[in-house]
């Protein structure tokens, strides 16, 4: 089974393009980080908004990686972060074609 | 560009098993729904939340299901109902090996 992290926060900025430039090397290293199968980069520019959802091997990954990046959004004076853990339900995400393995 | 959707709220039952019998056909009507790609059905039995992440080929599409979902959520007297949109950062995403497309 497979875990899903999904957090968002409230950020004035970067989006789009400027985005995409600024946190390369942060999407390279997210792929070093135990237990990450993906990860979709997510961002609302009009309700300054942005976030992410993940993909995990096991919950247990999941959690450190979530302890670890909101103390790293923090330190970024990044509020307001809002990040949950669940469990995925593999036969009904078959069904709708969910990409979780 | 796709848009993801996430939608969490708190549900006492079902999960697990007894939560992949029960939404079988509704699994299936979310094939048919406009502008779906792809969902993941997420559930926390501990917490008793559960939720989705969906994406969506515009951002349209997901604000009509979004709209649509919540309603007939509430029917079920389902209560807490969070849903978000957001536009994916395709170029990040990539990088991560996110399932964008």
């Amino acid at each position: 089974m497979t875990y899903l992290l999904q957090v968002d926060f409230k950020m004035d900025r970067p989006f789009g393009e400027e985005m995409s430039k600024a946190f390369v090397d942060l999407a390279k290293s997210i792929n070093d980080e135990p237990g990450v199968i993906w990860k979709i980069w997510t961002e609302n520019a009009e309700a300054k908004e942005s976030g992410g959802v993940y993909l995990f091997e096991t919950k247990e990954d999941a959690e450190k990686y979530l302890t670890m990046h909101s103390a790293r959004l923090e330190s970024f004076g990044i509020t307001d972060i809002r990040g949950k853990i669940f469990a995925v339900n593999e036969a009904l995400s078959l069904i709708n074609h969910g990409p979780i393995k």
